[in-house]
Parts: structure tokens; sequence; C-alpha cells
């Protein structure tokens, strides 16, 4: 067993706290990572609050993980000490049903077993990556660069394969014209990959403020999204529109800028579900979809991709100790784009 | 100028009423049809009482209309005098954009001339098939078979067209499990040509009265939509749903019976928009589209399916002068499962 140091929320809405506790011993098929950095994610706070019910606590939260590979099991074939390693949202799966034989694990139809707030197939609760060092099964580890900034990379695993996996399932392609509505963590890398898959990219914002950044990151126009004229120019003109945004929106106006057979696809979740016209949907055979992280496979397969074209999140580093102030700033979206924790700072 | 007798809302929400105008001389590519049969759809009721708006009266609904050629203009190929016709929902558009040339005329980018409450091109109103005879260009005609019933063709124009193009858009095939939620003029046809295609057919109704027939129309399962422990044991089976509702009811209980990545396709105009989840979307990456009555060639290949497969609508056969208590009748859905008008009772 490993001593691991990290934080967590001791209790539905109490503060994160330090927190010891133990990593198993490395079975044949696990990778022992010292994490270095880890992303923080709105569903951290979301749970870590206990805001969508059935969280265990002490919970240790975190699923967007990088580091260095110190220790692997006897049968490890992907990774030797000294690699870089990632860990996303998933640290297992039956990997025996159709969704995961087609590389789905995600839909896995036992279900996945969640990085944290989970509970492995042994009954253990599952701590995530605001943690010194994590055990993992080789299957669910994933391939870091070494060319990319390694604390950049971490808000791929869950921030980076929730976009990317959309834009690929649908096709997004050169030439295309691709909406992304919101620009926080989610949305900021679906306009930095959208933007590499030569798209020509819209990001509609509420906030006038943000025209600039939506540019620098890849923007090829900016839409505000709440001026009725700008968005009377998009009517039935989009491929495809990536709808990031968590707040309860209007689904049918959006949907009004797709083009006949057009897609949008949900990855947030707001809490108070928006009301839906058929009309927006039958009008031009729209379809709206919703897509959840992705697949190992293509979460290896979005990792290289980014290594290819030198893709990483904005972040704001901080130091563990901040955690709490993080997550009150990150509800006021008060971040550019996605706060990573510097691991290290677990020693301070 | 051919002299046409018909009935007609006079002003909205006033009961239709015999009503006497004249169809245009026939031009070069016009086929001029004597309507024997003209079947009686929810949107006549709806436009004929102004409940969309934008009702242009007099109105003279009907847009299931069956009948026997009795002129055609100059440069007509597809017909002669004698042939039986069909006119549906459309009797024009512009034909050169992009969805005209994909034979997707109900997606016109310059609209479709409805047959019934729209504008021809030289800003004429269109009148229905609540008519004697009606004058539509060649392109807008379609074949029927004399082999089936003609009365129970008039159905297929519109309930026909509109179950036929998704089912037929999305693949249904042999094997599939497929869903109809909803036993109305829409449902009952759904059923008939899901089962026809193959698939495994699965209705969902509110009433138990319904389940007898429901099987007898070609249902190989019924479920009692309202009942949770039914719907439950079909979670995450269906590969496709078609909604034929109108009454606001729960989209996000049906979306959860698709499998991962099925699609649920929205036929139905509910006037207060239901509410979704994103999650319903977001677990299983599940589709939700709308299709829209479906195009000409597409309508021709319908009819020749159901010619093919001795399909047609369970109708109520009414003299005209019954309109007004067969509306009533509908909004009660005390009808199996659509009303035909015959159109010799004007004589009468």
């Amino acid at each position: 067993m490993f001593k691991t140091k990290g934080y967590a929320a001791p209790a539905p809405k109490a503060p994160l706290a330090p927190f010891s506790f133990e990593r198993r011993d490395l079975r044949d098929n696990d990778v022992h990572i010292e994490i270095q950095y880890c992303g923080v994610c709105h569903s951290d706070v979301h749970q870590a609050r206990d805001e969508w019910g059935r969280g265990m606590f002490p919970m240790v939260p975190g699923h967007e993980i990088v580091g260095k590979v110190i220790g692997v099991g006897g049968k490890v074939k992907k990774f030797k000490v000294g690699d870089l390693a990632g860990v996303g949202c998933m640290v297992d799966s039956c990997l025996d049903c159709k969704s995961c034989k087609e590389g789905l694990e995600q839909f896995c139809e036992n279900g996945f077993v969640g990085t944290y707030n989970g509970k492995n197939k042994d009954g253990t609760p599952t701590f995530g990556g605001y943690s010194s060092n994590i055990v993992v099964r080789e299957e669910f580890c994933l391939k870091i660069s070494p060319k990319l900034n390694l604390a950049a990379v971490a808000p791929l695993l869950c921030a980076g394969i929730t976009t990317y996996s959309p834009l690929r399932h649908w096709k997004v392609s050169k030439g295309q014209k691709v909406g992304v509505v919101g620009l926080g963590g989610l949305g900021h890398m679906g306009v930095k990959l959208a933007n590499a898959m030569g798209a020509h990219v819209v990001v509609f914002t509420t906030s006038a403020s943000k025209v600039e950044d939506a540019k620098r990151l890849g923007a090829h126009e900016v839409v505000i999204s709440k001026d009725m004229d700008q968005m009377k120019a998009h009517l039935n003109s989009f491929d495809f529109i990536l709808d990031t945004v968590s707040a309860p929106h209007d689904y049918d106006l959006f949907l009004s800028l797709l083009h006949r057979d057009g897609t949008m696809v949900l990855v947030g979740l707001p809490d108070k579900p928006p009301e839906l016209h058929a009309a927006a949907l039958i009008m031009g055979r729209r379809r709206l979809a919703g897509s959840l992280i992705g697949g190992i496979e293509e979460t290896q397969e979005m990792l290289d991709f980014c290594a290819e074209h030198n893709i990483v999140s904005d972040i704001e580093m901080i130091p563990i100790q901040k955690i709490n102030e993080a997550y009150e700033r990150m509800i006021r979206s008060d971040v550019k784009y996605r706060f990573v924790i510097d691991i290290q700072s677990l020693n301070a």
C-alpha cells in the first residue's frame, strides 16, 4: 500500500482539506503514477458539494491527471518507469460489453468506474487526482507527449476529450461552419480543436469582453448571443454546433442557426431543463444530440492530435491550498480557462 | 377557368361551409384532377381555426388528395386523362435551390407553396382538396396504383409520407427494434410501415383500449406508457423511436428507451414545448431529430412501397357535410384512424 497525501471534501458542502489515505499495491496490470498536475473541472465542484447527489465522502476529486510513472505491475506493456502518463474520468470498466468492445468505455453497459466518487470492482472507493499519486490499470492510462507543457495538458483529459469526441464523431472537417456556444473550460478547447480540424469557427458568447480572447483562441467570428440581429445573420447556416453551456439557455435559438440536417451537440448539463419546441427540429430536419467525454482509444487519439497541433489548455496554476477559493472563482466564471493544481504544493 | 365547388372556413373559427371558386386554366405543365377523396389531417383543423396564425380566409383545407386526371397541359409527360393521381402538402416550390435539387422540396429554401393556405407564385391563394377539382403542376402530382382502395390511399399523401420519410431516412430495417409513440392518424401509418420494413415494432399508447388494435395494425408489442414498470423493461433497447404525439409529453422518458446512439424523431408539434434534460441525450450519446413530410420523389417511393406491401390507411368515410362534426371528433381522438371525405357528396 502506498501512503498518499491529498485534499478531500470531508462531507457535502464542507471545504476541501488535507486528507491522507492509501493507494493499493500494484496488481500485474497496474501503473503507479506520481501526480504532477491535476486540472479542476466544474464537475469537481458539483460532486464535492454533492449537488448531483449520491456523493461518497470523504471525496478526493480530480480527473484531469498527469504525472510520471514510478512503478508498473509485472504484466504492464505500454508503460515503463519514467514515462509520462495521464488519467481521465475513468479508471475501469467491464471491457467486455458491446460499448467497451467498441472502445466506448464511457458507455460501459455495466457502468464505468469513475476516477473519483466511484467504486472499484472490489467495492473500495476511488480517490481522484487532488493527491500525490494514483494506481490505475494500464488500459485506462494514457500516453502523454513530452512536447507539450505538461500542466496545460492536464485539462485535455476531460475538457479536451469532451469537446474532441463530438467534433470527431460528427465528422467536423475542413470548410465546415462550426459554432461553439460558451467560452469556458470546455468551450475554449472546442474552439482550438475545431480550428485545428479546419472548420470555420464561430463562438457564441453572452459577454462582449470575450470577443478578443475568442479570436486569439482560434475563432473566425464571434457572435454576442444576446444580440438578435447578430444571431439572425447566421440563421440556417451551421453544419454543426457544440453547446458547452451548463446554465439554462434557449436551445431553439441555436437550433435555428443549423442548416438542414445540421446537428447540435450538448455537452453541458443545465440543472433546470430548457424547453424544446419540436418545430425547431422538424423545420430543417435538424438534430440535437448529446456526448459524454470519450473512450480511451479516442482520448489517446485526441492527445496525439493535440501534440501534433501543439494544442493545450489555457490555464491558471494554483497551489492546492487555494482550491476552495478556485471553486468560488470558477462558479463566477473567473478563470481563463482552467485551473490546474500544482501537486508539488501538497508538500508545502 | 374551372368552376369549382368546395367547402371553406370563411373566417377563423367559423364552421366550414359550401364555397364556390375557380381553378386556373391549364398551363403547359399542369394536371387537372377531378378529386374523388380527400383525407382530413389534424393540421386542417389547426389552420381552419387559425390556431397557428397567418391563416388566409376563406380557406379550403385538404392536402390528402386523390382522384382522376381529367385534363393535362401541352407539355405534361407523366400523366394522361384517365390516370389516377394524388396531391399531398405541396403544389409548388422553386425547384432550383439546394434542397429542391436534392428532391427535398419540403425544405425549399425559398419556401414551398402549400396545397392550401398558401400563395402561388403569382400571388393568388391556394385552395385545397375539400373541393371538386384541382389544377397542379405535374412535378407535384403523384402516381397512384389502381391496386389499392383509392379512398384509403388519400391519407398516405400526408400521414403516410410523414411517417415513411423518417423511417427511411434513418434507415429503419429488418431486425431493428422500433418504437411508435401515439396511435392516431400518423402513428397507425408508422406501425404499418415500420412493420413492412421488417422492424420489431413496439407501440406506446396511453390507452389500454388500443392494445388489440395496435397488434392488428402490426405492432409486435404494446406498452402502456403511463405504466413505469412496463416502460422500464424497455430501457436502453430501441434503435429508433418515431414520436407522433402532438400533445405535450415527456421526451426524456422515451429518450431513455433508446440504446446508445439511437435516434428519436419528432413529427408531432406540441403547442406547449416539453422540457428536455440534456442528460437524456448525453447518457448514451442519443439523438433527437425532427422530420417534415417528405419530398416528392420520396412520396412516390412511399406510394409504390405501399402498393407493393398492400398498405393503406384505416379510414372512416364521411360526406363533406359532416366535416365540422369530424373536426370535433378528431380533437377527441374519436376516429380510427383517419377521416376521408367522399368528394362526390359535394353534389348531394
